[in-house]
């Protein structure tokens, strides 16, 4: 059982984390038989917490979890906090967490943001 | 002549504006003849500002530039930050600045985030 977990940092601002709730949502409606399960956690100020969601997704039986940054820079909260974050769950030994590339490292990005420039009024 | 100004928040670590640097040249180098120039600018912490981007680009002779703010959601930033900095520069009446919604918002996020979920070790 494979899940995908999308972290994001979090924000006071209620309706971005609802965007990130309904972009896992939205990796969840594709289909591609790759996950089991998708859902998000958050570094801070939203919940749950990565260690929370963590946890649900293991005590709903996925056995192999990869964690990806919603992140477009390689500072301190990814290098950093989210790694230690995940440390803090302590995983059955049947469980396996990776955490993936952040998103702005991604070699598709380009290709998005020029998609993104044609979608102008 | 058409430009894209991919537009970031800006890092007090140099590294991260650097990668931005690197998206746009990456960005540029995609050759889909769509725009004759592609550069970036930040918010703030880094350089150059979004009117002098946007004031290389005129200069330059670009006719048509499109602002594609890197971020990923819609917070202050991008409802009020970037739009109220694009209207700082005076431009020609046949110069036309349009700025496109942030990358968070693209629907094809979902499947850069899977594809990312794909790259783990």
């Amino acid at each position: 059982m494979r899940a995908l977990l999308v972290v994001a940092h979090g924000s006071r601002r209620e309706a971005s984390n609802d965007e990130v709730r309904a972009l896992s949502e939205a990796v969840a409606a594709r289909d591609t038989g790759l996950y089991d399960k998708v859902s998000c956690a958050f570094l801070e100020l939203a919940e749950p917490s990565i260690p929370a969601g963590l946890e649900a997704l293991i005590g709903a039986g996925m056995r192999d979890i990869t964690v990806v940054p919603y992140f477009l820079s390689a500072g301190r909260h990814v290098a950093e906090d989210i790694p230690a974050e995940v440390a803090k769950v302590t995983a059955p030994e049947n469980v396996r967490i990776r955490i993936a590339p952040y998103v702005g490292r991604s070699g598709s990005m380009a290709d998005l943001l020029l998609e993104q420039g044609r979608t102008t009024a």
